[in-house]
């Protein structure tokens, strides 16, 4: 008798609840006495073609309950390459290693190799389900209200600016800039704008990649606050473009395998201290937003582990070729539905915000926006006293 | 009858736990019934100069527990410019609002503050007490074995660190530079090496500003690692300077009122992609690193409290011109005895790293740093799991 086994890929950069979904899986999976194995493909789709894989159905519950609180990913991730052929390939390992279901955890990329995955096991007609699980901290997977690894990278975001807003209103002495993720969709950088649960320590000005950033309209939003108050903070998409559609950080050289772009946060506070002379500094915490175990969204991390049961429970009763999603059915009190959709409609197809999240001088966010988002970062954020 | 005054006042740059600090000083001064009122000076010693006080003695319990919770400074800093007349006047005003007790809480220049205010009050022969807590991330103040303020610093930096490593081992495609504070002592940088608590996931350089950096040993230093791997994480002090003690980040531009200086970080990555042609990007959590609540360390806050109930007593008992000082009394099981330290031994004395906390090769730390570091970030760093 052949055996049935499952095996769990990751592509691309890891979240602070991707292997939170890994675990979800797992558990589901052992569930079924009748699996024989469960793989995880060591480093992404390069372990898959190399047959390279992890023996996960030996691992303890003790370390398996690590996942949780284990940023990066515990069985590796990729950015590969993949060429035409590499499907057909792929569906041939997966034939020879008696892996009748695979499941997918990544982005719009990784849904793209997941749904051409599926078409290449489909035209071989072999009896493989693929599945895919959504993660990405950038929140621009298509379909679904959200996807998992956004709640704990707007957590993230939301709890440091309003921490440095704290230390801001303290020692108010300069402009502040905070460069968020998110190089053409702004939903993290939006997210900065729940610093401000009502205690006025929220972000003053939010620039998002779906505006042009216009320098003459910054300098004048900074100087007009600087009237009014001395210390300032502002956040800025990693991403900001200007009206012709370029990066307004200049390239600062090319190689052969690189553009190097300057960081936009610390041009911005270049900008302020040349053109108003006021003193400016900037913050990129960059990768740290996306792998703070403390500062986790609980209902991300819970969502992320529901995604990879689900996930892992449809293709085992044989559906195939479709993502897990999140329909919102109530924002007060949250709550979402799951779904299948075809991973067709979700391929490669980028999300950005839409117009009525961001304000009219798009330079903030609206009402509507941080209603929408604020289930998503879990529990309140830490309450602060000021006597000043 | 006159009254019995307490005034406390806030210096320099905050950090996690200066609010720990006035909470003890806050808790321990509410036992003495014969003291009419606790003052905060608002904004620190402007505020004293203005004679703008905050009543202390009226916020109730819950109130003063949400200090251990909040960044900045709760009854504000400053960084001002203090006249050699303006301590006359302070003392002055300390005689008029009947305040016999002043506790400064703050680093090197604070402290200078401090001993100077108590020479002026000793000079005019005013019986007011005046003490000093230390307050630092950036661990430079002499004599004390630490201050708080640098373990939950340096928690964060290690937590931070090994979090990055995870995600870097997990995908392991480029160089990370992270850009850890103190411009002239290496203290925070050092404790990212606390991030490897035996499972490897620790950075692989670490460069103090108490060594020139040398350009071409750092190519050297990368480049031998990447034969032996692919992701690489570097920690990098924001004060690095070369041999001839210049800033290895050129000024990017001066203007009347300050110098603007590249990051350090973002400089380093360049040099890896320009020498090497190998992927790299920098991470600057900057004013994150004084900031974080979750990464609090729980010893360091205790010390915090510890330090201001202290300094608070040792005034009411009749001490002046002193600052709190803690003694290391043994590393493992770690134990510290508090004592208090005439203020002209550490006035502006600024700290930086003994040789032997430094490695030969100048790109670490030894084994006799981390040992005396590791208590202080507090209880151990989450535990994380690989498969791979």
């Amino acid at each position: 008798m052949t055996e049935n086994n499952l095996l769990i890929v990751h592509g691309g950069g890891p979240t602070a609840v991707i292997n939170a979904s890994l675990y979800g899986a797992i558990i589901e999976a052992k569930k079924y006495p009748w699996l024989n194995h469960i793989y995880a493909a060591r480093n992404g789709t390069g372990g898959l073609l190399n047959e390279d894989f992890i023996r996960l159905d030996e691992a303890c519950a003790e370390d398996l309950k690590l996942l949780l609180q284990t940023p990066g990913s515990a069985i590796g991730s990729s950015r590969d390459e993949i060429n035409a052929d590499d499907y057909d390939r792929m569906a041939e390992i997966l034939q020879r290693n008696n892996i009748r279901y695979v499941l997918f955890n990544g982005g719009n990329g990784t849904m793209d190799t997941c749904g051409k995955l599926y078409k290449a096991c489909k035209n071989k007609r072999l009896d493989i389900k693929v599945m895919g699980i959504p993660k990405t901290i950038d929140n621009d997977i298509s379909i679904t209200d959200h996807s998992p690894g956004y709640g704990s990278a707007s957590r993230y975001i939301a709890q440091s600016v309003k921490e440095i807003c704290a230390d801001v209103k303290s020692l108010p002495i300069h402009v502040v800039v905070v460069e968020a993720s998110g190089r053409n969709a702004g939903w993290i950088t939006a997210a900065a704008a729940l610093a401000d649960d009502g205690d006025g320590l929220g972000p003053d000005l939010v620039y998002l990649p779906e505006r042009p950033f216009d320098e003459e309209r910054f300098i004048e939003d900074v100087r007009g606050l600087l009237e009014k108050k001395k210390g300032i903070v502002v956040v800025a998409s990693e991403g900001l473009k200007n009206a012709k559609g370029e990066p307004v950080v200049e390239p600062v050289f090319r190689t052969e395998r690189a553009v190097y772009f300057g960081d936009v946060s610390a041009h911005l506070a270049q900008l302020v201290i040349k053109r108003l002379g006021y003193k400016a500094r900037s913050e990129k915490p960059g990768l740290l937003g996306r792998v703070s175990i403390a500062l986790q969204s609980r209902i991300d991390r819970d969502e992320a582990i529901f995604a990879g049961e689900l996930a892992c429970r449809a293709a085992l009763q044989g559906e195939s070729g479709k993502m897990v999603a999140f329909k919102r059915i109530s924002t007060s009190p949250y709550e979402i539905e799951p779904f299948l959709v075809d991973i067709d409609q979700v391929m490669l197809n980028e999300r950005t915000m839409p117009d009525d999240f961001i304000n009219e001088a798009g330079n903030g966010v609206t009402e509507k926006f941080k209603a929408w988002c604020g289930p998503l970062i879990g529990e309140k954020l830490d309450k602060m006293i000021s006597f000043n």
